[in-house]
């Protein structure tokens, strides 16, 4: 493995090779697996989750970790080619990028979408500009359409609670939220359990339909993984016999970027926020899944974040597991 | 050992045990104690001495640090509960919490005094909440009442002098402060010198009395360690015999809250600033403490900072030892 | 060797032991060297690859880091003496550098120039009052008039790439920049070529002479290492049959401190931007070097960053490999 910037990049059965690799991490500890081997976090859009669970994760594999981020902001980055930088900021990524990536063994890097034109950020054109600019093992930490460390870290998360891949039903909800959220986690998550073998439901309002570019991605996983992708905007019919509910909120993808329209759109769907009414036609056992952070009494109740179905802080504890596995394959192999 | 968030959770022997490991640590490094262990820490409110020593700390143990504090600010933590999360703060500390846990092996929180209402600063129900959402080993970092790292770090301080405990005077003095500190330090002061056995005397102005609630667990430490608690705003009376002088800055608790009371009160007291005069009645040899930062000219004069009776920097140096014996007795038992 | 504060410490063969140790730690990893060593790092002004490629060095050798810097600023540290703190800074650089010191085995200090005072910042007086207030060995991370660590990366990286010593020419030159630059960069790598016994031309407009104090320290070094110091404001003579064109910029000396007169010399001078008709009468091979961050377009054309002479990332990264000799050498030996 020489980088980890996209799920699609590994077949079904190198991902639960990686899975067993995290849960043998978490169950003994390899303290000097990664000695004086050092990972670069650089964060063009400011993170809790990614930044901690790396640091941890480094600290547990003996290693240590370097962060440079927005807040940092020492002479503002310019990221634009062929321009005279007369202006504020006094470097360039050309420099900043392969300097950086020169004190590390590996290095993550997080750059999210601009949400202004919808075809840049399906092109993933700024993270790839970046991924250009580094010679050493590579992790994506969210780009405009992926987050394939919270998809990895999602998958362990329902094989250890035992949600059946072939025939376990997955459903992907749109819930409210005050913001135009990226597209990263919702594609990713839709791809990650298609891809194990899930029968997945895209649930969410009609203006919330999802890029064909996205979807598609997802269909080819699940035609090769024997699952199948779904869509709908019927809550009873979305959630019948599901396993599990994850949720997440999205930008409107017809007036991608137009902030007004957006925000019409999704005034008419304050009402999608979870509660245990939803779960009515689910399977009994059904849980809650939510990638963090979450807004409760707007994405979803109190009720469930505090009840049994809640699994939110097992997906991110299993950030941590499943980010070892991959800095240990990245680096120690 | 499971936390360590109150000192009056362990006995003076007890104390006495973890200081004998603080100068074991002292004088012989153990680099491969922690190896692989992580420290969260959790500052509700911004820190140098405690984040920079806590660091150290755990490096020379051979483990680990990652800091969330509120300059990362990434979505700002909601601490209310039942919330509509519907404003700026996009995460509540029901899931940040767990979840930087969920990373680590043992966390530090640290929630100043909000010194708005006394009653709810005395019943330091901030950090108490904070300490319900974790489930891992916890260090009170300063809360409303209690400083115990701070507090620890001293009674190893008095130790090194060969400062008595039985039979040893410890003045805690008010001193002119422009700004109305927490309680924290002070209370956990007293607590600190009556339970080693000592004289304690708090010297302050009428206006400054400390709540009773305060006192009165100093003066059952005293009993029980055979101590005893004096009050007193006569310097002369109060600095007799003294071997200690510690200084520190509290809010009037009468118009507990009230900034424009609060200041009108310590402005009449703007001389309450230690110098030579000071140690006049007290004991030649007598020494000059402070738990930093302090405002030389306004708390303290130069001469006292820059002479030999000044013990600070040696001070704020136990605070790494004090910790490392917390963190090793926390983590490596 | 107890500290690495000023270049002229350590003569010519010291400084080849010390980078035949840093080769040594490129080949070969020690990654317990320092294992349980803290490394302070107090930027009183900000940094990028400072910053990160000493945290990568300390991981590397088995060691930690903490940082104190202004984006910190706590409370605010006061710097001038005897002065009665009743302002908004809450803690003296008397009682903060000293505690700092003593949480960390090594320290190492940034205190740029202040540009406001030639003689001030000549005397590098702002440095040499921090440096009074440690007792542990420190680090010059960047003073008012040197960059040592820079200089040795660069001595480094001319070894590496072959460029002769005896006879080897390195031409210096002022490039436009819209600021007014330290002169610490462009001084010490004036001495340090320099000392290495390279002939060695200081190319820039008149107006950007550089101050005879650090001209004269150069012109030392050189009669000892058998090399000399030209200074010509003539492109063409300058770069007749160079090795290398070290490119950087810096602040009039005859009107230091007032902005307007500086602009207003600088402005003559936007056509020193390093383009390739620069290197014509150079040697074919003649190598680009700048000590980062640098404006394209501005100080540089992109053509020569993007082409075969650029050396600008291998003497970033050969500031991790100089750093990790320098800390073994102040810690281990």
């Amino acid at each position: 493995m020489k980088e980890f910037c996209d799920l699609s990049d590994l077949r079904a059965g190198e991902i639960e090779d990686l899975l067993e690799l995290a849960s043998e991490l978490e169950r003994n500890p390899q303290v000097q697996a990664l000695q004086g081997k050092v990972l670069a976090l650089l964060f063009l859009n400011p993170s809790l989750r990614t930044l901690t669970s790396f640091q941890a994760s480094m600290t547990r594999l003996g290693g240590g970790t370097f962060v440079v981020s927005p807040e940092m902001s020492i002479h503002g980055l310019e990221t634009r080619s062929g321009i005279v930088m007369d202006g504020t900021a006094a470097e360039h990524i050309r420099e900043a990028v392969p300097v950086i990536a020169s004190y590390a063994d590996v290095i993550g890097i997080r750059a999210l979408a601009s949400r202004e034109n919808l075809e840049t950020d399906l092109s993933d054109s700024a993270f790839t500009e970046l991924r250009s600019l580094c010679d050493i093992p590579l992790i994506n930490l969210e780009s405009a359409i992926r987050h394939p460390c919270q998809a990895l870290a999602d998958w362990k998360t329902l094989n250890d609670l035992g949600i059946p891949a072939k025939g376990g039903k997955l459903v992907f909800s749109w819930v409210y939220h005050p913001e135009a959220l990226p597209l990263a986690v919702p594609a990713d998550t839709l791809y990650m359990a298609a891809k194990r073998g899930m029968d997945v439901t895209l649930l969410r309002p009609d203006e919330f339909a999802m890029p064909e570019l996205l979807i598609n991605r997802a269909r080819t996983a699940a035609q090769q993984g024997g699952g199948r992708i779904t869509e709908t905007s019927d809550r009873d019919e979305g959630m019948e016999s599901a396993d599990v509910l994850y949720a997440g909120s999205w930008a409107a993808t017809q007036n991608y970027g137009n902030r007004i329209a957006d925000q019409k759109a999704r005034n008419n769907h304050e009402n999608w926020c979870v509660d245990e009414t939803w779960f009515r036609p689910a399977k009994k056992s059904c849980r809650f899944m939510h990638c963090l952070p979450v807004r409760r009494g707007v994405e979803v109740e109190d009720d469930i974040l505090d009840g049994l179905r809640n699994l939110v802080v097992t997906q991110a504890r299993n950030r941590m597991w499943a980010q070892m596995a991959i800095l240990k394959k990245l680096l120690a192999d």
